[in-house]
């Protein structure tokens, strides 16, 4: 966030956030302190290369193979294929090993999952907030559909969506995509996010979210185009305002495989984080973030944003 | 780490990391992956501008209040000084506040706490691993003094040692130096790594790290110039192997104001991690990580150096 607009002389505050289920420091402060490196610039200004993208359309056979793709022909608008360089392999056969290391039981099983790439768009130089609210919609469909299909496969236990836009925020790929890793393992961060949500009911009668819906996947389609819309705001207004910032955005949804009763305060959300300062040795110690941007102020920022 | 002696055909690998209590994936295949953005290198070329740096010796001026100096003379070897952009403040009375917002009480305190920058050196270009292992040893020494100032204070529940080395690694400085943090709150990583340390013992009756200690400030001054030897030697190493990476180190130790009784399964530890490849939307979300290198043979090939 720019200093635009911002008190830098508040006071600094430690507030907790249910939903994450972990405390965060707002410092404004912490916006004013120098560098001496020289180019520690947080900007997108790569604008990647090309000549040779395995992700536009014409280069099909360059790419691991291919899911589904909307529509399905030549022309097509999105592709979901295999992750050619897969962190985990949908050809291992059953997950599970157990092993011994130095004559104690460590847990360890074999990398089954679903590592898959949506591509956004046939062209190159379309960034997802340049693509119709309709387009959007269609890419949120395609995560939709793809989480059904890998819903059905048992030892799978939660599917992350993500996207990465900008090297800053880890992109080794520019053409506009996104991707989906579907793990045979609850993850730290949403079983912290699954108690974040029930704590706070039992402390406050209230939700910690909006009205309940728990998995994205089973979000009504005809509502698809309209949140595509929603991100297209968003994704315009933080790019005008903060010139282009990397970002990622994860869709953070509930486990697979839970029975329902245990998911009655769990919501789905999108979540967007421009990478504007990155993070250091305090943040990796303790699982604690630094905001120099207190929320309120962002959020009066981004409404105060005129879309051209 | 380089792709030099890693078997990058190796099926991928989930496992459980008892003392951070959470999931790693561990997939070779994700280091051939290529990127089309021009320049990803994680290498910490840039050396920084030493014209007017506030650290080095002459400056003092320039910097915030010192706290202490090591020898207590104008020729000091290091300096323990108040971070002049401080995520917390010490200035802040009685660090709790409660508030409301839309109706539901929402946990927020004031930001009080400690935020102190350990001048390592008094020379610009002087890096942490280039100095004697004696030097370092105060260093550490320095870290273990201002945490027991700081253990007097008793609304702070956690002090957070770290150091940024390099742009990447998240450093503004480059002057050789490390920060302490002292919180009034135990952070969610901490929590989760007692809780994990605790499973561990109770299932295997073994403790998941060295003989026991539960906070570094605690440890023996006549065994900190040999840590601060074994500190260099790992520091070299990884220099020499990976060409001068940024890197973070975190000193993980246990919470204060603990019942004793609480702690027995809980070690401290000195954590090194090399920044080698940055995180995504995925670790962001999840708070699984992605190494394509197998632990195992990142110890081997830290092994086989051999140090001029
Ligand atoms: N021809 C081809 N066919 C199919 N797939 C192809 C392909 N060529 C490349 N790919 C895949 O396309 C993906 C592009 O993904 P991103 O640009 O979002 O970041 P990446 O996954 O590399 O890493 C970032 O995101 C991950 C997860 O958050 C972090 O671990 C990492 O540090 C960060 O850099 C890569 O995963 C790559 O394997
Ligand atoms: N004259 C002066 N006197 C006293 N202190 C001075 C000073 N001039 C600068 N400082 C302080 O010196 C510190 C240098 O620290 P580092 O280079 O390790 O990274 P920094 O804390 O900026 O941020 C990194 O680490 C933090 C914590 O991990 C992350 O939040 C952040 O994203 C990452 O960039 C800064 O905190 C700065 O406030």
């Amino acid at each position: 966030m720019s200093s635009q607009g911002q008190n830098t002389g508040r006071r600094p505050e430690l507030r907790h956030d249910p939903v994450a289920n972990r405390w965060v420091i707002f410092s404004p402060a912490r916006a004013k302190r120098p560098t001496d490196f020289k180019s520690k610039s947080p900007q997108n200004s790569n604008p990647g290369d090309n000549s040779s993208c395995p992700f536009c359309i014409g280069n099909e056979h360059e790419c691991a193979p291919e899911i589904f793709r909307v529509p399905s022909d030549p022309n097509w608008k999105l592709r979901v294929i295999e992750n050619l360089y897969p962190a985990l392999s949908r050809n291992i056969e059953g997950p599970c090993e157990e092993k011994e290391d130095m004559g104690v039981p460590a847990r360890a099983i074999g990398g089954f999952g679903f590592h898959d790439v949506v591509i956004e768009n046939p062209v190159h130089s379309v960034h997802l907030c340049d693509m119709e609210a309709r387009d959007i919609g269609q890419v949120l469909l395609a995560y939709k559909k793809r989480i059904q299909q890998i819903a059905s496969v048992e030892s799978i236990k939660y599917v992350q969506v993500f996207k990465n836009h900008g090297a800053s925020a880890g992109a080794s790929m520019s053409h506009s995509h996104s991707q989906l890793l579907a793990l045979p393992i609850i993850p730290s961060a949403v079983s912290a996010r699954f108690e974040g949500m029930n704590e706070y009911f039992k402390k406050t009668g209230k939700c910690s979210l909006w009205a309940h819906s728990s998995h994205f996947h089973e979000f009504d389609c005809d509502k698809m185009v309209e949140l595509g819309g929603l991100l297209k705001l968003m994704l315009r207004k933080m790019s005008l305002q903060l010139n282009n910032p990397p970002f990622n955005f994860m869709i953070q949804t509930s486990p697979l495989q839970v029975k329902e009763s245990e998911l009655s305060y769990a919501h789905w959300f999108l979540q967007i984080v421009p990478q504007l300062s990155g993070a250091g040795g305090f943040e990796m110690g303790s699982g604690c973030y630094i905001n120099p941007v207190f929320p309120e102020d962002a959020a009066k920022v981004l409404r105060e944003v005129n879309l051209p």
